[in-house]
C-alpha cells in the first residue's frame, strides 16, 4: 500500500501489528496499560450516551468486557506514551457468524478532534483482515452520535438497519440506534 | 384478552407464566427438562443452517447458552409431556440496551408444521412484556430460512436490516442474514 497522508496529515508507516502515524502509534495493549485505558473509558461509560454498558459499571467488569473477552485490544498513544484512545475487536457471533467481527472504540476526552477515531477505524479494519475476519458490524450506533455515524460512513460502513428506541440515552431517553456493516473481503465468498 | 382461535386452531387459556393451548402447553423449563431439550436442539445446531452456534458445539456449552445465560427458558410440550419445542429470552445488550430482548426458538423435527413456533413466538412476546422488555430483536435470521422470516413477519416483526454474507451456511456457504425487530410497548416511551 503506498504511503498516503491520513486524516491527521501524518505519513503512515506500516509495521507488523503496530502502526506509527507520526503523531501517535497504535499497538496491542497489555495489562500495564489498563489504568490509562480505564481513565479514558470510565467517563464515556458513565455518561451513558454512546455505549450500552451500564453507566455504573465497575472497573473489574469494564476490564472484562474491554480487555478479556475480546480477541484483541489496542491502545493509541502519543509519542510520550500517553493514551489517546483504545479499541477492541472480537467475533460478533459464535461459530457460523464468527467471520464477522465487532469493534468498540473510545477516544480520550482530551484527544478529540485529532483523527484518533479515524486512525483506529482504519487500523481495526486492517487488523480484522489480518485476524481472518471478512466483515465488520457495529450493533448499536446511537442515532444521536452523529459524529461517529459520519466517521464510520466515511470509512466505508453502511447503515444497514435502524432499531427504534433501542438505546436508553441518559440525557435524551429512548433513542434509535443503527446497525452498521462493512464487508472487508470482496465478494465471491 | 378474549380467547381466540390460534394458528393451530386450539383455544387459548391463560395462566400465569404457563399457557395451555389444548394441543400443547408452554412453561418455564427446569433442569430435568434438559435431556429432552438437547434432543431437540442438537440436530438443529449440528445442521448449521439456522443458528450460528458452532455445529460441533458440546452439550455443556449448549446447555450454558440455552439454559443458563438467558433470563428464562421455556418448553412447549404435548399433553403427554413430550417436548415439542423450546425457546429462551434474554437482554440483547447490557445496561442502556437491556430493554430490548432477544429470543431463540427451536421446534423439534417431529413437531414441525403444527404451529409450535407460532405459539412460542406469541408466548415469548407476552413473557417479554411481563419481564419488562420493550422490544424484541432477532440478530441473525438466516436469509435462506424463509419459513421463519414469513412467520416472524406475520407476528409483527419487521426486517430492519440485511447483513451481507453474515452467516456461513453449512450447505450453501456465505448467505445474508436479517436483523428483525418489533416494538412491544407502543410509542411515547
Amino acid at each position: 500500500m503506498p504511503a498516503a497522508p491520513d486524516e491527521a496529515g501524518a505519513l503512515r508507516k506500516e509495521h507488523r501489528g503496530t502502526r506509527d502515524h507520526g503523531m501517535m502509534r497504535i499497538r496491542l495493549c497489555n495489562d500495564l496499560d489498563w489504568p490509562q485505558l480505564w481513565a479514558i473509558l470510565e467517563p464515556v461509560f458513565r455518561a451513558g450516551e454512546t455505549y450500552a454498558f451500564a453507566p455504573d459499571i465497575g472497573e473489574d467488569e469494564a476490564r472484562r468486557v474491554w480487555m478479556e473477552e475480546p480477541s484483541a485490544t489496542y491502545i493509541a498513544e502519543a509519542p510520550d506514551g500517553r493514551a489517546l484512545g483504545t479499541y477492541f475487536i472480537k467475533p460478533n457471533q459464535p461459530g457460523l457468524g464468527s467471520h464477522v467481527c465487532n469493534c468498540g472504540y473510545v477516544v480520550g476526552e482530551r484527544a478529540r478532534g485529532r483523527g484518533v477515531a479515524s486512525l483506529m477505524c482504519e487500523h481495526s479494519q486492517e487488523e480484522a483482515v489480518r485476524l481472518g475476519f471478512r466483515a465488520m458490524q457495529y450493533n448499536l450506533v446511537v442515532a444521536t452520535n452523529e459524529g461517529a455515524i459520519r466517521l464510520w460512513r466515511r470509512h466505508g460502513f453502511e447503515i444497514v438497519g435502524r432499531l427504534p428506541g433501542a438505546f436508553r440515552h441518559l440525557r435524551f431517553g429512548y433513542v434509535d440506534a443503527f446497525v452498521m456493516y462493512k464487508q472487508l473481503v470482496p465478494g465471491g465468498w
